[in-house]
């Protein structure tokens, strides 16, 4: 072991990558691991699914990330547990590597409430694969709906059901809309894609509930105008290969994407800290977990609060708490107290389909185009690098003005149909 | 059915695709059959494999392709025979379709001479999932070279073994080494990849065999020069996961390409028409089967001749026997006489890495950076859309000026090392 403080990371998305670039030049050795080779800028993921971008415009290699920096090392890998008695994580090869500080950053996975089974016929959108899986999906049931042989299999292959009314449930929605109406219209010759319905369905009384209520019903007329049927107060009782079953009846659908629930990532239980209903771990002001402060948990997997209230699960909160992590890190090492976390909002957007946006920046509530625009500059700018903003600026121009999704692959071949025996 | 005569077309690459466009306008419905839903500009896909692109880049929806063409109707789908007796296509589900005229351009896949067995561990590269089945591979191996125990693993990881010195060969050969020496010089930590080995095997006497012996020699120097070992007269005799048998002797490596031998399309040999060693299809001077004259083979399907020599299987050959075979319909059905099928060389380029190429052009040889810069005028302007011609050029000049391959993505997670226990 090297004589300088060794800091794990687990994680390379908004919140380990700020954790290890808030401790460049600092005196620590930094290991950052995760499963994937690549940080991915989850805000645009919809885009990749609904084939507005490819997943190389809005994801880079975490090392190329990290490259100058000469105290971190990255490492693809997938750790399994913590024993913060001992100070060690454990790998998945069953390999062990200790830390004196250990960030954990490993996020959320959906959540279906138990139903394990719904997961097969209703994808959530966490990584790249997801996204392929979901642009399959979509762009498969046009081809099926084209090669259809009865009408009841020609509908329920042109129906498509989005499940939760968050952000990314209302930006899937608004995109599947833009592509069954605009997109593809001209592509086919036996179906009219215009018969393709698309229900946004929401279990609360309205859609984007952290929102204030004039945003949340803008939203819904803009999704209406866009030809979304938003479906609110209306719970998911069962999902299976040929439908959705809701508390308002059954919906014949080949197609569902899931954005309703999020769980904290397994390795989260392992601390053996105290977690919340959703599997998220309960820290302390400064974000360590209570008897161990030299472990930090950050992002979506912390049960975190600022000044009172639940920080959100958002790129905004990571961001922060990994800086802050890094901050508390560089704070024992100078002998100065450490800081509690505090979380400063700078604002929330949904876009919803083609020009079309609501949100909140700094107090100030946007809708319609406005909102829109502000959405795309603060996309553009945060994203991870010079080369993905100009071909994403491109892309969306490109879009915009030719109602084209350049991305729109199927990158498996054609199976044979499974829309007329769906089981 | 319609009372124009229905001419169905298989495969939607360059052969297929121009087909197609050139029955635009004439009496007669098309249908276009293919397993994947996109045209793919093959020539490129080995900068998908090597993370230069990504595979939206190179790829465009046959749709949008044809989506002006009224007369053109696009099926997604797989035909597995054909009767010429009964002039009916039958597809994966059983059904059928008849035709009047059939444009067989089904493509070849790759060949291992018999040797099922080596597929798995030494993929081929024709598809956008083979290519990121390679660039995960590639990617991978470096991964697992900074996680390895051993030494003997670490340079087995970092060794990578191209079969075959065609075209494809060549390139994949240099791009390698060009991510080896070049792109991922500061990435890592634990290892250099500057300790890579890029080997590529040839049988014969020379690499670049359709090339003049001079351009054969030139971009042996060059891809040397890149840091690639070239080895000549060297038959592959065994590939198994942990390496391959040369008659040079035994190549410990983790990562192998395949990029040998082709063999045609299975769907080739349903015809019943006479098929060459590899599976192609022999035709007659009009590029019709004997004894029916409805039926064409065109593409790399196609053992075709023009002026005594064979045609090669390039994307050339198919784009002109493609709109050959739509000349002949239409000649049919204006009652004009067929001409025979005649190839015009253009010419052939073959990159070597970076500013570097060998080709024959209008007669003229060249090499170099002229070659290359030649070599990328001309994929640019013959890529499929505008906006692919952007983005691409976009690309190229970012990774020209910063070393920096903007896809590098492995786009699933780690999984337990299978580097330390190959089997």
């Amino acid at each position: 072991m090297a004589a300088v403080p060794h800091v794990v990371i687990v994680g390379g998305g908004f919140g380990g990558v700020e954790a290890a670039k808030g401790l460049a030049g600092a005196d620590v050795r930094v290991t950052l691991i995760d499963r994937r080779n690549h940080f991915l800028f989850q805000p645009l993921l919809y885009q990749v699914a609904t084939a507005g971008l490819s997943p190389g415009d809005i994801a880079a290699p975490i090392r190329s990330i990290l490259r100058r920096q000469d105290n971190a090392t990255v490492l693809l890998g997938e750790v399994v547990s913590v024993d913060p008695e001992r100070s060690v994580v454990s790998m998945d090869d069953h390999s062990e590597l200790s830390y004196d500080y250990l960030i954990l950053a490993a996020g959320t996975r959906h959540s279906y409430f138990g139903n394990h089974g719904w997961e097969e016929h209703a994808p959530g959108l966490k990584s790249v694969e997801d996204a392929l899986e979901i642009r399959r999906r979509v762009l498969m049931a046009f081809e099926r709906a084209e090669r259809a042989s009865s009408e009841a299999t020609h509908d329920a292959e042109l129906s498509f059901v989005v499940v939760g009314g968050g952000p990314t449930g209302v930006e899937m929605a608004g995109a599947i809309a833009e592509i069954a109406f605009k997109v593809m219209r001209r592509d086919f010759r036996r179906i009219n894609p215009e018969h393709a319905r698309v229900i946004l369905l929401e279990g609360a009384d309205r859609i984007l509930q952290s929102y204030p209520t004039s945003l949340s019903r803008k939203a819904e007329r803009q999704l209406r105008k866009l030809g979304v049927e938003v479906r609110t107060e209306t719970l998911v009782e069962g999902v299976d290969a040929a439908g959705v079953d809701t508390s308002g009846g059954r919906i014949e659908t080949r197609t569902i994407v899931w954005g309703a629930g999020n769980e904290g990532a397994p390795v989260g239980a392992t601390l053996g800290a105290e977690t919340d209903r959703a599997g998220r771990v309960v820290v302390e002001s400064d974000l360590s977990i209570s008897g161990h402060p030299g472990v930090f948990v950050i992002g979506d997997l912390a049960a975190a609060r600022s000044g009172g209230k639940p920080v959100p699960g958002v790129a905004q909160g990571a961001l922060q708490g990994g800086a802050h992590a890094a901050d508390c890190v560089r704070a024992d090492l100078a002998g100065r107290p450490r800081r509690a976390f505090r979380y400063r909002n700078k604002g929330e957007l949904a876009t919803i389909g083609r020009s079309s946006a609501v949100g909140v920046i700094k107090g100030v509530r946007l809708s319609g185009w406005i909102a829109w625009m502000a959405w795309w500059l603060v996309h553009i700018f945060f994203l991870i690098s010079f080369r993905s903003r100009a071909i994403v600026l491109f892309s969306w121009s490109w879009s915009y003005l030719t109602f084209q999704r350049g991305a729109r692959l199927i990158t498996t071949a054609w199976r044979s149909a499974p829309s007329d025996s769906p089981h």
